[in-house]
This record gives structure tokens, C-alpha cells and sequence, in this order.
């Protein structure tokens, strides 16, 4: 049985950013010496998530646009009380979901034709970690 | 240590449909021979998910129509713009979540109840792939 | 290869409610003994999820107004044909999510500085479950 991990460590220039990180787990993969198994790609906060879809702008905007319609960053929340200014941070993550699992198959990561890992930033302009875990043999 | 890994192909005749996968996911349990262990089920596109819940039809016209609401197919997305008109079903996808991880214990699906796997397809009338991905003892 | 599993019996006062559960899971890593792996927290009824987020009061009141936003307890459900009157704890679960998957190293939950596994019941006042299936080295 092998294990190996890594952390990814991100700092994005906005507020919101989504990464393309599929390139960093894949590398992981090959580092691992992995031919069968699991990969776990997990943020390592809370106002951040881990999203399996496509690499289009056009549909990046839309998420974008359609996170900020159902969890405002306007929005007077009660956890702002702490004097925090991220509620609509936490409830994005929740959303978009904060970790994947994704399978491995003869060595790679077995994706469908337009599957991608996105990193979905809601709090950023800082030094933020994700996981790569990766177990099997 | 096993791995079994099978893929299913499905085709559904509306653009959305809700389709019952357990007893596909417990016939790979039963071949791989695994006892403990967990089984990793994940849609190969980003306009389809899989999720667990009741096999109740009255709730899965609920969850349609929920879905609708959230993410309405005939908005104006991005998307769209590069030619696709599914932009729906990529944030449906998102909502509804990608893939699930069951637990495997004395040979079965370690399930309550209730719970069974279900296909979410937002944009079908195609063939289209989930994987089953079965690692344990 | 080690495997563990344990049940966790939860039943809340109210109809919704949502219990850190993260020193049980910490509890049950321990007595495991693995060092390196994965742990599969998963609820197992429809009606309840578990999610990683912050042990935060003000939040925790937050997210539950949001879901009742988007999924409210008073709508006609399909679902209440049945007789059921629950089809938003459905909804809700849906959206909260119904599993996380934890990475392990070195013997601890590998987690950033704020995360929390949580237990979001919907529909309590009754014994529901959740399993903790521990899998590595």
C-alpha cells in the first residue's frame, strides 16, 4: 500500500479566483507511484472548496456570478458579529463542496473528456492550502 | 489489497432524468469480493451527478423542479456563447455534487434505511459514463 | 491494511440542529491506529448531512437560515403525498452535502486551522446514525 500527500499552497490576487489545479494533482499522481486507487483533493479552509468541472471562462463567470446570486457577499449575516466580513464565503463553500474523490485507474486519473479540478477561492488574498491525498498501490 | 473498477453507460430519452444505480453499484460490490473497504461512484461528465437519497418519484419530481429553480435552464449563460445550451446542467451538476463515497462493511453497501445511489442526468439523450471504483480487503 | 468502523446515535430536540461531531471522529481515528489514510464520515439517513466548517454560533445560525431560504420547510412538497412532511430535510441534504472524506497523516485528522465536522439534522426528534469507516495503514 503507498500514501502520498501534498499541499498545494495558493494566494489569489481577488476575493474570488477559480484554479485550475488539475496539472498539480496529476503530477502528485506521478510522484506517487500510484497505478490503482484514490486521490483526495480537499481545501484545508473554509472559505474555499474543490469543484470537479469544466475549463470554459464563460462557464467560470456563470459559476461566479451564480454563487454571488444564491449566497450574496452583500448580505448582513450573524457571523459578522465576530468581525468577520465572509459569510458568504463560508455558505459558497458549502455549495460548490469542499473536497473531490477521484479514481485511479492504470496510473492517471481516470476523468471523463472535460473533466477538470478547480480550486474555488471565496476569501483570498492570502496564503491558502489544499491537500492532495493519494492512497492505493 | 482489491480494486474492481466498471463502468456504466447510460443513455436517457429526456434531456433530465433520475436514474436509480444501486443494484448496479452492489453487483460490482459483489463481483470485486470485497468485505471493508469503500466504493467511490462518479459521474465522467460535468452535466451529470450522482447523489444519494429515497427512491420516492414524488420526491424526485420535487428535486427537478428544485433544481429548475436554482439553476433555470433557459437563463442567458456565458456558456452559451460557445455554442453549448447546458449551462444549467453544469451548475445543476455543482448543486447536486459529482461523485459519493459508500461505505463497504461485512461485503455490503453500509447503508441506512432508506439511502440508494442515484444517476442525475441534466443533459442527456447520449451515452454517458459513471465509474465504480471499489478499493478494500 | 486496517479497517475501522463505529455508529454514532445521534437525536436532536429539534427539527433541525447542527452538532460538531469532530472529536468523535478524532476519538475513533484514535482508537484505529492508522497512521496514514482516509475517513469516510457519512450520514445514513436522507434527511440529515454532515459537512466541514467552522464551530462558529453566529455562522451556524446563518447557514441554517440560508437553507431554509432555499429549500423552506412550508413549501408543497410532492413528496408530502406520501404523508411525509419532510421533503426540505431532503432538499436541504442535497444541498449541505451527505458525506465528507477526511485525509490522515501521521495519526491525526489532517486539517487546516478552522475545520469542523458537523452533523446537520433536518429531520430529528428520533435516533438517527451516522458511520465513521476508517480505512489505511
Amino acid at each position: 500500500m503507498k500514501f502520498h500527500t501534498e499541499y498545494l499552497v495558493l494566494h489569489t490576487k481577488n476575493r474570488r479566483e477559480y484554479l485550475n489545479i488539475t496539472h498539480d494533482v496529476a503530477g502528485a499522481l506521478k510522484k506517487s507511484g500510484v497505478k490503482e486507487g484514490m486521490v483526495l483533493v480537499a481545501a484545508m479552509h473554509i472559505t474555499a472548496g474543490v469543484y470537479i468541472n469544466d475549463a470554459e471562462n464563460g462557464l467560470i463567470a456563470d459559476i461566479d456570478e451564480w454563487l454571488e446570486t444564491l449566497a450574496p457577499q452583500e448580505r448582513k449575516y450573524r457571523h459578522h458579529l465576530t468581525g468577520e466580513d465572509n459569510g458568504d464565503a463560508h455558505l459558497k463553500n458549502l455549495l460548490i463542496g469542499h473536497e473531490v474523490v477521484i479514481p485511479i485507474t492504470e496510473g492517471r486519473l481516470d476523468f471523463g473528456p472535460w473533466q477538470q479540478v478547480y480550486y474555488a477561492e471565496f476569501d483570498g488574498r492570502r496564503d491558502k492550502r489544499v491537500i492532495i491525498k493519494i492512497m492505493g498501490e
